[in-house]
């Protein structure tokens, strides 16, 4: 007898199991139930509609060629039985059946197999003033509709973003590009707080703050101020901002209200626990995409990571388990990358918070470079922060902020995902061509130096930590003359200029062999080369600065 | 005692060993003889300067911050006895010492360790004609710098490059940049013939013939002609070219002769064979560069692989094994990576003949779409083909032609080189934001239409098969009437449209059951949606055009 399959959710990781489970199963009855107005709709690109870089809100819920993803399109092309407006209550595991509402009718529905694909739903910021208008979310369609509407209609000079994380930065970045005015305020001390470490956010923070955005970091919300009923400003512990428009964009929560009620079990992360296959503590029903718990692959961690690419690819495998596979869902690396104007930021796999949260113990390097060989127009700096565990050498995570990391970034996850080492990432036969690359790809010389940080040949000072310590060292400059005049670190108490090339003759007599030296040059090229000379001239106490000029976020003179 | 270590040849993997192994160890002494006038000079970017996209031909032999990296320069920044115009005339492998000429003068230096970066020879055109003034190779400094003067000059109005591999094509696209008429020669087939297959070296010839570069391939050249001592034509059996600047690009040979002299094993592939350390049958002498034999890590077959990122691998792996670590380089996947104007090709891992000349069993899947969401701005055409072994699921290689081809090259190099399966490559959390990707990456996408082909869910006819079978099929065009007026394939004997939309009411009666039938789309997604249904209604002889029209590398009409 054919299978009946019903999916709760017709948006990111419903419809690509129905999509895929009538493709293995042309007998399948197949039917979608979902809440809201719409199916299928593909959120990541909303903010592109604001900034105008998509013209039409169709692209996000019509196929290329035109069609409506409604439900006679699913019928048609895809057998699939998938039914908008439908708000499932209830979940009967014993009798296999559902409970929903359609068109303020009770309805039942049984199932062979069930797919939880109930999706997230904005964290609301419950404040004096939280009803104005112009205050808004940024999750669902109406959402981006009403924003779009308001800005048309010339009612918004200046706007608001609360949370810097990845929507918040999106939406920014967007509309900037629209020409508003806009601000960034953030509760933690940097952007991209889950995704970046603090020295790598500063540095991402550059171009944010050049297009003309304030950001307010560690900032806490306290109250909307209103003028006729609309959002006229918020007020922050650091300061008012005029605004009318705030697009509160806080974080997501993961729906599982319908599968606590059922009796599931919901992981630690507080989505729906599952097995490798997806499955959660009923074998019989599923659950994908935001509402599901997903695993850190380098971690371990159960985590909350709502993303529309791990929705599709647990669709994909709810999908193929129902039909009969064996086939298994390996976890995610919580990879993450944002435009930044000119530029790109990303990581994936583990930055310091969790490695520490974990207790896996690593060591990083910030990197810098460019994202080509140095002189083909074009080239751009960019900014890698590796981290590898010294005890195997296994690649822990990567964070890159420049030009090209994205590619960078993509090609860490196959390496993440397929647990591979320091030697195996410096030995990559990365694609070699002066428009797209040098002859050793910017990864491989992040991994060269973390090696060379374990085994105890560099040892490197993140800029972060000279920052907050700068009395603690003498600086030595070892760049030529005309670089150290161009562009110097700001404030530096204690500092020595003496070039690479003069080193060897000169470096005996630079100072007392205790004291504690700090080299630094452009790219810690010549710094690395600097620390052997001066450790082999018999100074005790020699590091030198992570990432040189090019990586050091903070002020410069 | 200092360990004293003789390198022969000072340009990328010379020099890189020299310079890691004096940071490895402050003590060793180290000597570099180089037969030329030049010094760790960076031939890859050659071409860059024939186009005028690099002002200066210094920044192949400086370092960015302006010095040359002359004798000088090593000296004093490296502590490396690195001396030009050192021609090695033997190796006395018993007493450990190499006998070299210098400023004619007979010379011997002793050596603990040896290492060979002896490069490669461009091989030389020896037809009627092959001494005429405007005849050039593309390898070293002088070559470039002629062709630069003969350009300068006014003499050259028509230019033909021989020879349609990596410096060929990167030669060709230079001087039609520079707004030289320009014709490529090639005796294969097709163009990149060592890299891409057929049907993908089609689709890269589509940017290069757009630009108003002629194509003469599966030519031969047969001689030169020329005007008052300089070159006019190449004549070939394809037609005679008007040319006043040739550029010979038909392969290079590594430099061997010193090695086998001195009774150093010459492995298969003609270049100095070497173990997984780099060293030579005489465990006290290393080669590494073109002139080192390299092991491809999915054949494992032995070959010739000249590249300059490769040469830098070399060097450390090198010096880090006299530095007494247990080295290993793991060998080279043959990536080779291509810009054509606005577009890129590339390759890693094995093609179609690679894979049969190693008796690999190999499923192969065209599959097209677009570098990042289609509807952002700036997204463009990127097709991908993957091969992977069926038995095991492990991927052999993938081919790209378009845009982001480069990003997708690198991701697979870090999945083949860890020996990744196709069920890694789909599940990959690779960064999803719509300036960058889809949510379902075209790597993926790739893999999972492999899987369904060796599953035998889909049956995916080659566009090259197609092409040249028109005859055997009855091509089921599926797309709507807009898409077919619009687009289609030219000279196509048997036909049927119907939308896929329709396909499940009217399919029943397309035609009779046991006809063969090959399903047509847009970028294959419909088509296998198609097959699926076809094969449902009782149609024993279903599959679908892989690449759609978007891949389609052949006449539209």
């Amino acid at each position: 007898m054919a299978k009946k399959a019903v999916i709760i959710g017709g948006v990111a990781a419903g419809m690509k199991t129905a999509a895929r489970l009538r493709r293995r199963d042309p007998e399948a009855n197949i039917i979608v139930l979902e809440r809201g107005p719409s199916l299928s709709y593909g959120a990541c690109g909303f903010p592109y509609y604001i900034s105008g870089e998509v013209k039409s809100f169709k692209v996000f819920d019509h196929i290329p060629q035109g069609l409506p993803r409604d439900a006679a399109f699913f019928k048609n092309t895809k057998g699939i039985d998938a039914r908008t407006g439908c708000n499932v209550t209830a979940i009967d595991r014993k009798n296999k059946t559902v409970a929903y509402e359609e068109n303020g009718l009770q309805k039942t529905l049984p199932y062979d197999y069930l797919v939880l694909g109930t999706g997230a739903t904005p964290v609301k910021l419950n404040l004096p003033g939280a009803d104005l208008k112009g205050i808004h979310s940024f999750w669902f369609p109406w959402d981006v509709l009403a924003v779009e509407e308001e800005i048309k209609s010339g009612q918004v000079k200046e706007a608001a973003v609360i949370g810097a994380g990845f929507i918040g930065m999106e939406v920014a970045e967007c509309l900037r590009h629209r020409g508003v005015k806009t601000a960034i305020i953030e509760a933690k001390e940097w952007l991209l707080p889950n995704l970046l470490d603090e020295e790598m956010a500063e540095l991402a923070a550059a171009p944010v703050k050049a297009s003309g955005i304030e950001l307010y970091l560690g900032a806490k919300c306290e109250k909307f101020l209103g003028e006729n009923g609309r959002v006229s400003a918020v007020v922050t512990d650091k300061g008012t901002i005029k605004a009318q428009l705030v697009i509160v964009a806080i974080g997501v929560r993961p729906n599982v209200e319908l599968a606590a009620a059922a009796g599931l079990t919901i992981g630690p992360s507080g989505c729906i626990a599952v097995n490798e296959h997806l499955q959660t503590s009923d074998p019989y029903i599923y659950a994908g995409g935001d509402c599901a718990e997903n695993t850190n692959r380098i971690s371990g961690a159960k985590v909350f990571a709502p993303m529309g690419s791990t929705a599709n690819k647990h669709g994909r495998v709810i999908a193929d388990h129902i039909a009969g596979d064996e086939a298994v869902f390996p976890g995610v690396l919580q990879t993450g990358l944002c435009r930044l104007f000119q530029t790109e930021a990303g990581a994936t796999g583990l930055n310091e918070a969790a490695c520490r949260k974990a207790g896996i113990d690593f060591v990083s390097a910030v990197v810098p470079g460019f994202d080509r060989l140095n002189y083909m127009p074009g080239a751009g700096r960019l900014v890698l922060k590796l981290l590898a565990e010294p005890s195997s050498g296994r690649v822990l995570g990567l964070q890159a902020v420049g030009q090209g990391a994205a590619k960078r970034i993509d090609t860490m996850v196959a390496a993440l995902s397929m647990g591979a080492t320091l030697d195996d990432l410096s030995n990559f036969d990365i694609a070699y061509a002066p428009p797209f690359n040098g002859p050793i790809d910017n990864l491989a010389t992040a991994a060269n130096v973390v090696a060379n940080k374990i085994a105890g040949r560099m040892r490197g000072v993140n800029p972060k930590d000279y920052h907050r310590h700068k009395e603690d060292y003498t600086l030595v400059d070892v760049r030529l003359p005309f670089e150290t005049k161009a562009k110097s670190i700001a404030a530096v108490p204690k500092k020595i200029s003496l070039p690479l090339g003069e080193l060897r003759q000169e470096g005996e007599t630079l100072a007392d062999k205790k004291t504690k030296l700090l080299i630094c040059c452009q790219i810690n090229l010549r710094g690395y080369e600097a620390e052997t000379i001066l450790r082999s001239q018999g100074y005790e106490d020699v590091s030198s600065l992570e990432g040189g000029l090019i990586g050091w976020p903070y002020e410069t003179e």
